[in-house]
């Protein structure tokens, strides 16, 4: 490759994940990130890489991808190949300054319009925590090993990485009292997830297959639901989380292409009982992508790692998360995004939430410079990161990161 | 009026509903409906009704009305005022031909897109009934009269009457057991409902209080949230309905703007205890519409009348609904739908589900004709109407319909 990446860039030449990006005064547009450049679509599109000039440039010359990644995985993965066969050419091309931006020099937007988003509860460990926490007796539900439980969130909140969040007010019933007051939040958390976008509408009826389900996943991006547990835990019976959870959720900005991550595909843990005939899968349905989440806490600017997980360990697969949405004839939309749950493993250091992390807030997590935390405090800031590491082959997510204000 | 309509019209002078229709091989466009006919907005753009001829040749010739709803209230309202005064001219106008179109040959589209669906549980009684069944000793939650109850559904399945709703399957756990199987619902309901069209975009991080809703409340349409009880038992806990509700919704196509039902308003009941202060109202917050819901069973042209309640019955108003939606800072979006929850009166006769009709489908509910039902079964046809009337004024929605297929 004549352009030079750093050796340890989540955006390598096997990557390849689309994003939104202004600089300055420009209009947005669609890129490709590489090392610590973007490739412009549409000045690549303008340079005729992908042929039909005037077609790609008008899809890359949007403030969203969804007409991109509508033209379905054929057209995205022939603008991928075309990428990589421009950066496999033997020498720097005439064109390359005019198609290359410095990613220092961009400020990235929501990468897509999310039609309707959904949120799965598929780590068991989170699940069996939050109910230890909940219910001491009966921490599993029944129906958890049976279904990818989930519950449709809200789209219109969901900000990209670097949005600020606010503190959220509502109800809260406080500690030894039995009716709300209206105050802000004491209990403000993240939520380490995983999304997925979808890339092909499906039809209102007719269920998308386990078998099927990649055709319909264009790629993944890092997702924090951010949560105020004390909202939620009043408001959640019996129709689930509602102001507990939609007043901010964010993104990072790039779409990982589902091809991206083949290399990186494992086995998920083994399911037991064995899931009814319409859940079933053969094969490696789970990723191995590691996990971090870190913060920088109000008035500091060294960060702490608070947790490591990896998404392998969740138990149901985005392909059975959309088995299971559809089976009943719902139908996908394209730039639809299915977040995962809280992806926590089975050490107290892989937890994906402050919840589970302080144990319902009971013990302070020690930061570094003798600062310790329970839940978020104003001012701090909360960064996930992921990437997936193989053979030499490095394929990461970068980050979505966002502080808190009053 | 120059123009005849029927004598107990829903679509009086002082009604005026927005909706999107095609007539054939025609583009959709942007309709009002008077009496048996539409008035073809893009015609009447082009007559000058509106002035700004081209702006409103734009907003009206397309395929939803939310870029005509997000022109705000001064707009919508001077297109009501502009058509009445057409409709008042002394005569019949010459361009009177050229605009009406008789609704028979009309068919109607969905009138908008709808970003964000939210689904309230505002109706005490239906709350209390549903309760009583699932949890006898403890009908209704701690929460439920210091918060409008509601929770996140699914835009992608919602449709407009007329649209056939196919039986969902799922995962149903069969009577006596306790583990799942894979089949169709036994259990297939509907939902009375009364839902509002968000007319205005909130900023995130601001709420919208009680005093300024009504700013941001652009009309209501009729709401049928069919549930599939028997999918819905077995998912809800902990994190709410989902496949048993998101396999499809019906609206009806007239959306009623909130200026028409002026009239009509009403106090609600008695809220005990006193709500917090972001959630206490002034005045006549709920509507005086009346409601019926009317079954055709498969293979029959007779219909039954199941329940007639009222919207008066809602315990929650939508100023108090759009209040702690967004008290904690979450958006909300031109086109967005807010749903009441069913609405059940005090009586049996009035209950806006099989659910409570039937009992839990203990009581068969006995038809015209020496046929019963418990849930709804294959090719039958379930109709919800509604309309308010005072003083001689009547302003009605028409209906809401679905057949139900294998």
């Amino acid at each position: 490759m004549w352009l030079s990446v750093p050796a340890n860039t989540d955006f390598s030449i096997h990557n390849l994940p689309f994003g939104i990006f202004h600089t300055g005064d420009d209009r947005a547009r669609a890129g490709i990130a590489i090392g610590d450049h973007i490739i412009d679509l549409v000045a690549a599109a303008e340079a005729g890489l992908f042929g039909k000039i005037r077609l790609f440039k008008k899809v890359f010359a949007q403030n969203t991808l969804n007409e991109f990644i509508g033209m379905g995985k054929s057209a995205t993965n022939r603008v991928r190949r075309k990428v990589q066969d421009w950066l496999h050419l033997p020498a720097a091309p005439a064109n390359a300054a005019r198609l290359l931006i410095d990613r220092r020099s961009a400020t990235m937007l929501m990468p897509i319009r999310i039609p309707n988003y959904t949120d799965f509860y598929s780590s068991i460990e989170h699940a069996t925590n939050v109910g230890r926490m909940f219910r001491p007796d009966n921490p599993l539900l029944p129906n958890w090993r049976w279904l990818p439980v989930g519950y449709h969130g809200r789209a219109s909140s969901i900000v990209v990485s670097g949005t600020p969040i606010r503190r959220p007010w509502g109800q809260i019933v406080p500690k030894g009292q039995e009716t709300p007051v209206y105050a802000a939040s004491q209990q403000l958390d993240f939520e380490l997830e995983m999304a997925f976008v979808i890339g092909k509408n499906s039809e209102l009826g007719q269920p998308v297959t386990v078998e099927k389900a990649d055709e319909y996943i264009f790629g993944l991006l890092l997702f924090n639901d951010w949560s105020a547990r004390d909202i939620q835990r009043w408001e959640y019976v019996p129709l689930g989380p509602f102001l507990g959870k939609n007043f901010g959720s964010s993104v990072s900005p790039w779409i990982v292409p589902l091809e991206a991550l083949k290399p990186f595909r494992v086995k998920g843990p083994k399911q037991k009982p064995a899931p009814l005939e319409y859940l079933q899968q053969k094969g490696k349905q789970q990723y191995d992508i590691d996990l971090e989440v870190v913060i920088t806490p109000a008035n500091s600017a060294q960060e702490t790692v608070l947790s490591r997980s990896n998404t392998r360990h969740l138990y149901w697969s985005m392909a059975q998360q959309l088995a299971h949405h559809t089976v009943n004839g719902c139908n996908v939309q394209v730039g639809d995004l299915m977040a995962s749950g809280t992806i926590s493993g089975p050490t107290p250091g892989s937890y994906g939430s402050l919840l589970e992390l302080s144990w319902g807030g009971k013990n302070p997590i020690p930061l570094n410079g003798a600062i310790t935390r329970t839940f978020l405090e104003d001012g701090d800031t909360l960064t996930l990161r992921a990437g997936a590491e193989k053979d030499g082959i490095r394929v990461g997510f970068g980050e979505v990161s966002g502080m808190i204000l009053k």
